[in-house]
């Protein structure tokens, strides 16, 4: 899994004292995989139109929108 | 900053041989991180409509939906 059990359960804890499950950090962890693969998928084709080997900043921000 | 830039750039890297701006893997880690929180800001709601004091993967699905 991309996103460590720990790091996820920092996250989930930067915003609350409450207990966090090891299954909701796995849920967390697979969610924002998927996110972040879908972001780079679309900025990918951002930095591909422009003929550039290097995925910048804009790229991702223009995925985001 | 939550999510490492190494770590941002690992899960771009994982999809393209492209190369990898720190301002690129700095985007990414800002769009995660506040998906991170939204998702747990949803989570806790239900968590508390339940009166636990665990977050569980379902209130993380819940939040998804």
């Amino acid at each position: 899994m991309e996103f460590s059990i720990s790091k996820m359960k920092e996250v989930i804890k930067a915003e609350t004292d409450k207990r966090v499950s090891r299954e909701a950090a796995e849920e967390l962890s697979a969610d924002l995989e998927q996110r972040g693969k879908e972001i780079t998928q679309e900025a990918l084709k951002a930095a591909e139109q422009k003929g550039r080997v290097t995925v910048r900043a804009e790229d991702i921000k223009e995925a985001l929108n």
